[in-house]
């Protein structure tokens, strides 16, 4: 794969400082990049790798100052870069169909373009939709479908009763639809609260590894379209994830939590269950919310409280003891004051 | 699968307010439920959504106000409803043997009326008990034993020297049996110590998906008769979890550390190793626990301390930045007040 | 399985207090022990059970005072012990070669005494060096690499462009490769970013159980030399994890972020992206560190600061409802005291 400078400008629709004739055959991080690759520039953090990247061009927004190289300018030079990468990464590999050793049953519907790797199992009734790729060791239940063009990863499971949209994304290990987490205790003994309800993921979703997303008690949970879901995250019964929603590893929403609109939960974030969190929330990493959250604010601490409260209590948290100190010595002086008064 | 009010009241041991001869055909939320269906209300905050279900039927305890609705009448609406839900959950398949594609060693024993799926496979010398069902993907290692009833989903590993109780449930991608994290660094080398110890799971647990319980070092890790453990739970080697426990997702117990009977342990909290922690303790959601723990007490905060304390503390962290500014003021004060005495 | 005490000392490199014609056939811990077994004294806190363990012998340094038993003096029990677990282990079954039932495209490379069980996939352009185990179900990527002696359990997926270097252990249902954490957000849809990059394992890594180690987005996540990484961890797309390292269970590391050598990170510790942590550096349980971090200290709290700083703060958090009584009890003191002078 080569592309010229100026045919790469012009398929990212940007302006090109340079030789748009020079030759570029793949793309890298400044810092590793060789001559006749492409690199970026977003983060402000690594300006410095700059004057030494070997970079034969970047692509970069127009107030970044860049010497020695070619400059594609653009404004979401991140974005850009994407389109970029994806043009010289691998091709992917054509539709292989149902392979040998793939596993799936008579009566599961299979659309046409797929690749059912050998060790992947299809129950009964399934559907596999079409341009659908399913790994080995991936398992799907009873009745559930998968939507076209999804990609499955290796032993991924989905359980019975789970519906998953187009062009969704589950890496390797996530288990969709394992049972809610509910029993009623008496007498010292949990009785297990049988969970009947699906899930239901919709499209443009990505999960990533050995995520858990549990199925509803009744109803469904839902992970609305175009949310992004990274490894090690739990989803818990009944939980709605609202729509552009990014939900960071290893955070975790309790049972019956509605997430709204472009929430985003940083990682190792904590969600009670039972709330509401409006549309468009940001909650940083390591968070506990244990309240309805309004929209469209940022939200930090355990318990999280408005984020720019909590920048100031993070401030004062280094100087309790300090604070405390200073306490003890205002008491002293006052006894004094008191004492010398009497 | 229909019943009748009156014959659903019976099965339940309620008393009926309302028409007992109209039929249920289901069960759902409140807010899903449509005509013919039983719902429930146990938690005070749906009360609300009493008014607008279309439920036939709800089950309720006495002092719930309920109008233009039928109402099974109990002590314990959770624990019953989930009785209603068992009725009409969908029948369980009849068991399928050891199926054609599954790996079963010539010299494991493997009891009657089990099903063993294609991909699962099962060491020599494992016992897999009566009725129990190995879903695809699952491993059983050498001389592990399954109880009768027991129910292994999808890419569950259970790794050799493994002692599994019966009507135990492990949900999908669960590990139990691999190394604990054990090293005797020397020489800037971790040398890794030999984890010859097993894992033992008593009756009637349920181990939820993606979860880890290490084999012991020497001796076993132990999940005592009862005990319920959440997605993505961490159980370090030599654990002993006791009977009865419940361990909600992405908690973490670490290494040696014994839990009493009846112990919670919420969301995310961290249990640090060597500890005893006593029976029917529990512990707030994201605690860490760095100390032992008195027995029927409860505790929160990062280190634990009495829950009731930390409620105030938690009260007063989102003052810190005014309680410092409160201290400049009285040094400034008090500052004043002596000088104008000298 | 049996050898003198005498043959064990000499063994361990240690010096005799008993009676070295004793036989010993086995090893437990001290309180499980059984006459004819060696145990050992490492942390103080077991002391106690020195004087009730069955114990026919037990490992210890030489300031330890032992009655009424054999002692194998030595410099490091516990390193001098796990030396002795590992002779009285089970002996590890001969290598296999390729069952019937793995799936190993005829591109691979598969190396001499290798075992690769029923389940196992191999794609195309692999390599599995000597001696290699491939446990059911793992999966091995496109032109991914596995160097002699490394040790693959049950499930674990290993995405293609993975190179993992010699005497590997990584634990069941572990992820290496899936797709970094990445997109660009134009227009309310999330963009994802193409991660080409590979992970590089060195030598000696051990990885445990349901862990993620992400690709890179461009150029490789690295794991360095020695290093060990607990379960249900995260490793995120490009950082870099130095020689030697040790993370704790359900610790995550963000985005290039670089730990040098030496680093612990405690459990359920979180790290956010783009920074360098320095060698030797240790993190307490539960930390969140939001900036770089200086080498050869030791930091805690949420945000981490220097432990020693932590441990301070942590006394006086019990403290603040307190501290907030006397902060108002000064200040109405305060009040009367300029209310008198007026």
């Amino acid at each position: 794969m080569e592309k010229t400078l100026k045919e790469l400008a012009e398929y990212l629709g940007g302006s090109l400082d340079g030789d748009g004739s020079a030759v570029i055959r793949g793309v890298a991080a400044l810092k590793d990049a060789q001559p006749g690759e492409l690199s970026f520039i977003s983060n402000p953090k690594y300006l410095k790798e700059l004057k030494n990247t070997r970079a034969t061009a970047i692509v970069a927004t127009a107030d970044v100052v860049v010497e020695g190289m070619a400059v594609i300018r653009v404004n979401n030079p991140y974005l850009s870069f994407a389109r970029a990468v994806a043009l010289f990464a691998p091709a992917k590999r054509p539709p292989q169909g149902i392979m040998e050793g793939a596993r799936v049953s008579p009566d599961a519907r299979v659309g046409k373009d797929v690749t059912v790797y050998p060790g992947a199992f299809v129950e009964s009734g399934a559907e596999i939709g079409d341009s659908v790729t399913l790994y080995p060791g991936v398992y799907v239940g009873e009745g559930s479908v998968i939507g076209e063009g999804s990609l499955i990863y290796p032993n991924v499971v989905i359980r019975e009763g789970v519906r998953i949209g187009k062009r969704v994304i589950i890496h390797g290990g996530t288990v969709i639809g394992a049972d809610g987490f509910g029993y009623a205790t008496e007498g010292g003994v949990h009785h297990k609260i049988p969970q009947i309800g699906g899930v239901l993921i919709e499209d443009d979703v990505e999960i990533g590894a050995n995520a858990t997303v549990d199925r509803g008690a009744l109803g469904d949970t839902v992970i609305r379209r175009g949310s992004k879901i990274d490894n090690l995250v739990m989803i818990a019964h009944n939980v709605v994830v609202g729509e552009g929603s990014i939900i960071v590893a290893q955070a975790g929403v309790s049972g019956s939590t509605e997430l709204g609109k472009y929430v985003v939960l940083a990682g190792q974030v904590g969600v009670v269950g039972h709330l509401k969190v409006g549309d468009g929330v940001q909650v940083g990493a390591k968070s506990g919310v244990s309240r309805d959250l309004d929209a469209g604010q940022a939200y930090s601490g355990i318990p999280a409280i408005p984020h720019k409260n909590w920048l100031r209590v993070q401030a004062v948290l280094p100087k309790l003891p300090e604070l405390r100190r200073m306490v003890g010595e205002l008491t002293k002086r006052l006894d004094k004051l008191e004492k010398e008064k009497e």
